[in-house]
């Protein structure tokens, strides 16, 4: 069975870095993958891809040693069995605001008897082992979005889910359910306090927490707070804001007069 | 029928920014269209889509003003034709070394009797207006790369091709033939010879001269220097660069340390 | 924010010409687009597009300015999120038949405090504006389907789910719920009594109604009956009866003999 | 209407062979139709096609007669309405455990008042006859996984189901459930006491049973034994096999040396 | 080996229609395969698909027993070689203006010794049958395009091509190179003398005619004429027209009002 | 830069096992690559993948370290440097004839002065390493096809091309042109003196000779004659086999009977 390696980062007490795919693309998921992430997530809530095209990327990221991971455009157990079938190495489950949604995202994740994903990892295996419905269980990591004043309330329920491997907040929607606005990279006392209500219901369950974040500097910020999962833009925003800035590097000069010599 | 702006940004005696595709993605193209470049060039040489979906591309470019061109991957009629069709304002053509060869690539893209395109723009013609058939011969730019000591030596006839309307420097090419190495970026003076007699040669014939570049700072020299098309990098370069730049962002720092309180 | 245009005809009191997509490609989608239609549908229940498709086919229709709607499998969030996201200005939804069920299916169209959309606007953004954040809850549209005897018996309370913007009559399954057997384009008293019911109870609650037809004429009768929307066929449709018009009307004449001549 | 042949294998005492397929090509798709299956299954649950190619690969098996059916990855009604639509003549659902839930699966594969699936047979309509709407609620075939414990508690409630028209054994999950661990083709006496249960409420009912084997051996014992629906292999483990044992074949032999005469 | 329907109505002194395929999409392509055209067309040429997709129709169109025909891009003989041997029955080649350019047009679809296409017919054979190499030469059709002057002043010498079946006359080129201007469904004296010119030059070597029109009328003219082949219009325009005439009946009429009760 | 392997066993005196595919998915490739050959060779000639798919499977083939290998459809300088940029480590080119016939194929793989390969490996520098532009004219294989009567006349002049590293025999079109039938896994003696001259030839020029068959036994006795390449079989073939035996097995025993204890 290939190791988990972000599993591992998280035993050593490391925090790892996680790129994030919205562009429908095997080419831009392989770029990524070899740029030095410890893992790259294909995002089928919010990126373009469906799920033909997402098989494709997680082939595609396996040409490295990222590990793969999917963010599911809802809790819903065919998606979750389908990209981990393909070779996804965990999960991000968007909106899980109570236990009983918890229980069974992670239930899709696990083999009986821990949960209820069937048998039949058709490309796991060859990415990861003839022993994959072995490790499988133990491997595959589950990360569970808090983005509501529901989920808030419901921390530590969540958190003991057994097979729960950690929290992932989403600020844009944790912000807009607790305060009435999205953004991101924001560390305003408000939102912080609920970060901090999240890092310490997961201390208390021993479990993992990470963040979205839309900027190297607040990366390191909320490593340095506690974070063991940051994923930093993605290759949509880094695509859309290094061509904004060339193309505005040369239109911010005078317009290009002729040559003295007329060429 | 919709103006070619290029054509206009050179009456004016503009010099037009360029953005390059190699992703095969309908996503990172429309992204790439909004970002402000007055064209963007799919690039079916170098790039990793083939026909299929380059014409998914070509529309996606159409949701926005930016006028799409293609460089061919080589100087073949069938492609260059099927190009035109869907939509492709004009061709850039690899390795165009004599008379003849730029003849066969500009009659591909002429309509008798300039040339020997086949009457048939079925996307072209929703794309640029019913009228595409009268004024597509004046419309679509047809650029010939000049990448050899070859294409040096019959700079004039070449460029006094009727229907050409440019040249456009692939510096790596054109110095591993002159000079024994490629690499762009690099302004010692037996390159910028080189430029300077296509530059000479391309104003004796009035017609433009683009470049490809990997940064502004070279573009806006080579702007400065008489070019009327600067290509900026790639998606893939850019993509490639900006997350390598927030992955050694983080790495650099030392290991993210357990916060102080335990978290 | 782009405009809603779909809104603004029915703020003047019009009704929207919809045309209803089940090719599976970009080159149809973009041919309906410039078809004059107020607004195209790319029908994701029983057209043959997967929602790796659907995407594209939301970015060709951009290439105009035909507001771009999905009808969605199922009421199913994740779906709806997705479509949404990748730039649909509307969601038709089948199968509405309880006051739950609309709930659910606006909640999955509205940002909090209105429903429970995910933030996360990647294409959306970049059609719409990058104030589609703020004004997204306003401009999209949602269509509850009427189509089963069930819905009829909640009409009031389907008809005033808050945020829902109108039902959308689907007329096969509604007459083989009420009247044991399918078809389009019937007036028969019972199917316009439930028709009348419908609009009735849309008045109440100040929403519009639109319904797929199979002709013009139908469709003119639903029109100055009371429809504020009305689609017409399908691109499937149109093309099986244009090629089937022009193969009848050859094989119609006795087969072709040889001419006098001999040719 | 087109005859399900499935069905008429069932009425005449037969078993029918099903081929199964995870490659996501309509060209292995089509192969395998042409190879003397009775019906070939789609298995968009542990295959590797998205409903984009699961789609096409519909289209490929109808080149030829043999009968297309579907495993769908959920119970989940609007993807299975999306595979009949596209023309499958039979849907196998995974994890059916309860009478509701098996009612909810068949009732999405009937029209009312049967079940509530929607009309629109799209391509159906296309491939079957325009009668399909009438004859569709007889033709198409639904099978129920039986893969739990829980299921194997609810066997006559299950296989009571009206329009149920039989249960599919997937031995690997179903294996994992009752005695704690998977494989395939194991005839131990624990696992072919359930299997004995479930073929006798299946007779008790009058609906057929199924099953997935991984050889022609195994198959033969189990058709002996009372399937009347038996799968072998996939079209990724035949191919695996063939090419492991080809590479084996010539590996297993000393290494090549030169010809004495230096070739 | 399928037999090739064309050659058959060809043998009965009979004309073919065929319909013409510029969607790239799997699913315009059977809806036309099932409209009761004799053969259809993937025309590689002016539509919009690549060679990907071209092979996924022609699998589609095998759904019926509708002949399928490819136009390729450019007389290139590696297109051709991949499309029969991915199951076209007969290739039209565009431009085809001199007798050298015609045999290798035919060479290129003919085995040894009438020609140099490649032994191969991966999917040709599961398509047409096992002795498919054996008669492939017989039964694949070869139609040069006559579009230029310079094919009308060879018209014999392309004509008398051994292999050669028949010739297939694109209005739009051919009067734009004979008259100056394109144009389809004209009938005026200069160009039917043309036609008469390649009709006669056909006659005397015992090939076939074919055209390309716009309308039915104009086809029936046309066969009336001689023709022995007609293909009328494209899935593109049919479905252009269908859409416009749909459009333009809702809007012909004055603006919808309200009805006077208020609805 | 990543080790070409397969030169690396020809060092050796070895013979490299090479997997052949004709199946259009990105899963079949990759199973495939994990077969255990030293290279598999996507067959863009007589498979049915376009370009599209051909780079999406040699990004599949990547995720081993199988070496990617490509016939290309023809001896066409564009489509060469397409599938070397998207990371093929070797070219097969079909029907070379001619000594300059081969130089131009072998040119298309080279950079200068060794060739005109234009410089843009996109792909292959990620897949390969950095230092790819250096290296890989001398990494990069080059194959061709003897095919052909005339190639045999060409033997010496073909073998001598600078550059060249291989033939690739063909035997269908070998036989074809040789003895006028086609077939593989002969060795009568006509065809293996055929043989028998190119790897003369090959040997006065020190370059490999490789060989297609169609089973483990050909294989190994053309790998005792000395051959340094082999190819066995397709995925078609092999899955068109394995499934056909498994139908047969179970077709070939009297049809099912009931059990006697009526199930």
């Amino acid at each position: 069975m290939r190791e988990n390696t972000i599993k591992s980062i998280w035993k050593q007490g490391g925090c790892a870095l996680n790129g994030w795919l919205h562009i429908p693309s095997t080419w831009s998921a392989e770029l990524m993958a070899h740029a030095g992430w410890d893992s790259v997530t294909v995002d089928m809530q919010h990126g373009l891809m469906g799920l033909d095209t997402a098989i494709l990327m997680l082939q595609a990221i396996s040409t490295t040693q990222t590990i793969p991971l999917v963010r599911v455009p809802w809790n819903e157990p065919g998606t979750i069995g389908r990209v981990l079938d393909a070779g996804a190495f965990g999960v991000i489950c968007p909106m899980v605001d109570t236990r009983a949604q918890c229980e069974a995202f992670v239930g899709a994740c696990r083999y009986h008897p821990q949960g209820y994903r069937s048998l039949g990892p058709t490309r796991a295996k060859v990415y990861a082992g003839d022993d994959y419905g072995k490790y499988a269980n133990e491997a595959i990591i589950t990360l569970a979005m808090i983005e509501t004043q529901l989920a808030m309330d419901n921390l530590d329920a969540i958190a003991s889910t057994p097979g729960l491997d950690g929290f992932y907040i989403g600020p844009g929607d944790l912000r807009l359910s607790l305060l009435g606005a999205g953004g991101i990279d924001n560390d305003d006392p408000p939102f912080m306090a609920a970060v901090d209500a999240i890092l310490a219901a997961a201390k208390r369950h021993s479990i993992a927490v990470g963040m979205h974040t839309g900027s190297t500097a607040y990366a390191r910020k909320m490593i340095e707070h506690g974070m063991q999962f940051v994923t930093i833009q993605s290759d949509t925003e880094m695509l859309r804001q290094a061509a904004a800035a060339n193309v505005a590097s040369i239109r911010a000069q005078p317009a290009p007069s002729k040559r003295a010599d007329g060429y």
